[in-house]
């Protein structure tokens, strides 16, 4: 038990990450869902999407839906559930979007007012759950093909930033985008771009690369979350759309209620991370 | 004034085909709008995405978005409108889902109930726009290609069918997929599949090659839509998700009003058809 951490809600979470480096996707799904599991999800169920959540009620899910159609590269949309249910029932056989997140962030009025491991006591009948696919795809592809994710070496979270590129606003959802930023060897820089064009459902190929200030970021050592990530000699600032776009866009409309994911705790699919379609069906 | 037909609806249409077969997006549209051209959209525009539209009451949009994201290959969605806004906004500058189809076909619950050249008179405030995919850009890409499309040479329309695949519902949206087939030579087959995967947006892949009856097709000859192909010696019969299905699926689920493009006469985007995602900003 050296491992639970004086955090009650964590008292049975007695496994770490390195516990389940190689178990497959319904396993990890299971311990999470059985709270043996909260931390972050990088690296594990090697070939399946993760996903981006947001659990809206069902008055703002249009809208919602429209702003993540619009805007393709920060917002990919995966899977949407029927109103009030709680399965993700085109992501897999049994992906309860209640339980099955490590960790959720519970906005109320555009505020974040709770985390929670699991979030069935806030169920109800009209909410919408959205799942957005995440960086992890590409990183682990990139990382396969020999680019080096220096935050992943270094063991940080990815530099992000706000921009002045603007989104597609739908309703009261809208704003700047997000970029996350990693630096790469000027040489692969192509051979990114091309691998990540692959992955659509992922963020699919960089927004930009170079200088910052094209996006409006003035310093990269300062960014607006995660950890400052250096970029060396011979090695170039690649930005890619980033997931906390329609986190930001949902503060921003300050629904009543509003829950997601805790950022890096995503939700585990059965979709393939390389399909062409991220619909299952059984 | 040999042009014009008996219908008074096209008292005012007096361009063919050939007038407009090198002019571009804009130019066509402008010539719909006006009423001077009422006739189909194939090999129009060349280079743009064409559109199949769905046009229902908000009441309905959020389930029918949810049934188009559920099936990406007959339902690939391009644009979604604002509520009550008549303007596709991401597909170019200036294009009004009221009068830029050449013709559109009006129901109500769930059956043909008129056809017209414009639908500003039924315009309301609660309507959304869905403009959707269509064949005609895999079609001049495979032409391109040096693969035959036999349809086309007969001046035919392609031969449509109903099948046993089911489509993932999504509220009163459901039932069988629609699927359209192309005769292409046996050695073409290969790369008809990969260059058709490359237009997620207007069907991509073939969804089936071969043995008509393992979609339930009980004889090629007699189509459900369209004019029959004949398949001759050395050609195999390819299937791919059609346009069609999301018509089914709305007169099915019998809205009181929905509006659709009527078959061939298609909505012209500014989009290019080889885009990676269909959403203009301005």
């Amino acid at each position: 038990m050296a491992r639970a951490p004086a955090d009650p809600d964590l008292a049975h979470a007695d496994l770490a990450h390195a516990d389940l480096a190689h178990a497959d996707a319904a396993t990890v799904r299971a311990a999470i869902r059985a709270g043996r599991y909260a931390r972050h999800t990088a690296g594990l169920a090697a070939g399946v999407l993760q996903c981006n959540l947001a659990i809206l009620p069902e008055r703002l899910a249009l809208d919602f839906m429209r702003f993540c159609q619009r805007n393709p590269r920060p917002c990919p949309l995966v899977a949407v559930s029927d109103t009030g249910d709680a399965m993700l029932r085109t992501l897999g056989r049994d992906i309860d979007a209640r339980s099955d997140a490590p960790r959720y962030n519970i906005y109320r009025d555009g505020a974040l007012a709770a985390q929670a491991r699991d979030i069935g006591d806030l169920w109800r009948d009209d909410l919408v759950t959205f799942a957005l696919g995440c960086s992890f795809t590409f990183e682990r592809a990139l990382i396969a093909a020999g680019v080096p994710m220096r935050h992943v070496e270094r063991d940080q979270t990815v530099p992000m930033y706000r921009t002045t590129l603007q989104t597609a606003p739908a309703g009261p959802f809208g704003g700047g985008m997000v970029v996350s930023m990693r630096p790469v060897r000027t040489g692969d820089l192509e051979r990114v771009r091309a691998l990540c064009a692959r992955f659509p459902l992922a963020h699919g190929a960089p927004v930009h690369a170079g200088d910052p200030a094209a996006l409006g970021i003035a310093d990269l050592a300062r960014p607006d979350w995660g950890d400052a990530t250096p970029v060396r000699d011979g090695e170039i600032a690649v930005f890619w759309a980033c997931g906390v776009t329609p986190q930001n866009a949902i503060l921003r409309a300050k629904p009543p209620l509003a829950i997601t994911h805790a950022p890096g705790h995503m939700l585990i699919s059965d979709v393939p991370e390389d399909a062409d379609s991220p619909i299952l069906t059984f």
